[in-house]
């Protein structure tokens, strides 16, 4: 089911309908053109894709943000631009303010992990009702536009050292939407098998067996009380490798080998 | 308690020692330095500061790179050059190999989250076991490199559009590690009071019942069945707002001056 839609996703390139919008993006008087372009890309890695511009300083549409846009020039010319932030927001209901700062008003405030919980809550397909503002580069946004939103979206950083750039900010918001449900995830921890298969368990035995023999003849058992603790310690390297069968081929190999002979 | 600990790290710029460590960040022959220093910058913002570079392209110091790290310059200051991946991670324990790409050899593959848990996991105060490397920007990690990894770190993105660049990489991955244990988060959902405090529920219901009154006074409560429930609804709006004292003053002032009045 999740292999299916990612295919599906990279085929089109698309949001597949099914799926739980992400947030609206709204840049908020942006500055540089570069800056534009770098969030349509980290919103596109994130599979967000809508973008709303309010007063970008340099005018719209902008070369410099295609340039760093690399593949997501579709985000940048699906993107509406507004006058003002009040007109941005119009058709949406809840919307973050996405602020380092604290502003002296009652609001509260989100991190980002809960951020993305709440817009996956309020989102479906096909119903975009959330939004997050992201300031301009150099003073973020203004108390007019925080007092606007429903919440604060704040980032939990290095006190010490929490200016992100705009792109990273609106990556890092983006990132968390989707992890929150995230359909191209195959899990905590897979296996990349490779060309070769995994071995079986048998395959790893018979290596041992043949390995426990040769040591045997070859002198390295050599304590018959402590024999079976060796191999034990032997036994667990093995089996605990995800070795595939060209590995235990190639092990097979190199003892032979080491013993001067051609096979066992 | 996670409050001391912000404000030592805001005062020192520097990670507490009792603070688990963050992975070291290894940069496998990085190109260009202003992706160099915009790694430095998005570690220290997650607290991570631990750089390690294999033969960057362009030597080092770079200067590009202490442009871009902005106010990071010690972790370009106190990184680590080596000429080879092998003598980088010598002295670690556990490497995760950051790609994108399938690398068709066996090996574990770790989403983000579940990498920031394992590295937690071996990672202590002053032990640093675990390391991350990431590839040059154009080709990304060799697949010796990878060969040589424990593990490989797989960022679950938009299959269509899962280019990173660089930093944004690194960012990703710093910022999980972090918020698999967060001390600078004070929980997934604060209320900002401001200057004013929170009103208490008196003030809120005191303001109801002074508004109740008014209201049947001008006969907007006209229904004698269905005034409860209007009542109902206005206090329902009224202790959701998470009102401070002052904006409980504002409304006594607006209710007032729209009687016509200058007090109750």
């Amino acid at each position: 089911m999740k292999n299916a839609m990612a295919e599906t996703y990279k085929k089109t390139g698309d949001l597949p309908a099914n799926m739980s919008l992400g947030p609206a993006i709204i840049l908020v008087r942006p500055q540089m053109g570069e800056n534009i372009g770098m969030c349509a890309r980290a919103m596109l890695n994130c599979g967000v894709s809508e973008l709303r511009l309010v007063a970008p300083r340099d005018g719209w549409p902008n070369e410099r943000a295609v340039v760093t846009a690399a593949g997501a020039a579709h985000v940048l010319e699906n993107a509406r631009i507004f006058s003002s932030t009040a007109e941005a927001v119009a058709d949406l209901e809840y919307i973050f303010a996405s602020t380092a700062r604290e502003r002296g008003m009652s609001k509260e405030i989100y991190t980002t992990e809960a951020a993305a919980r709440k817009i996956r809550s309020l989102n479906t397909p096909g119903q975009q009702k959330c939004g997050i503002l992201f300031g301009p580069e150099r003073t973020g946004l203004e108390n007019e536009d925080v007092a606007r939103a429903s919440a604060v979206l704040h980032v939990p950083l290095n006190p010490g050292f929490s200016s992100l750039n705009l792109a990273q900010a609106v990556l890092l918001s983006c990132y968390a939407w989707l992890a929150a449900d995230n359909p191209f995830s195959a899990g905590d921890v897979t296996l990349e098998t490779g060309v070769s298969e995994p071995a079986t368990q048998q395959d790893i035995e018979n290596l041992a067996l043949r390995l426990e023999k040769a040591l045997f003849d070859s002198g390295f058992l050599n304590n018959a009380e402590k024999n079976h603790i060796t191999m034990r310690n032997i036994r667990n390297f093995l089996f605990r490798s995800n070795a595939t069968q060209q590995d235990i081929q190639t092990l097979h190999g190199i003892f032979v080998s080491l013993m001067g002979k051609k096979s066992w």
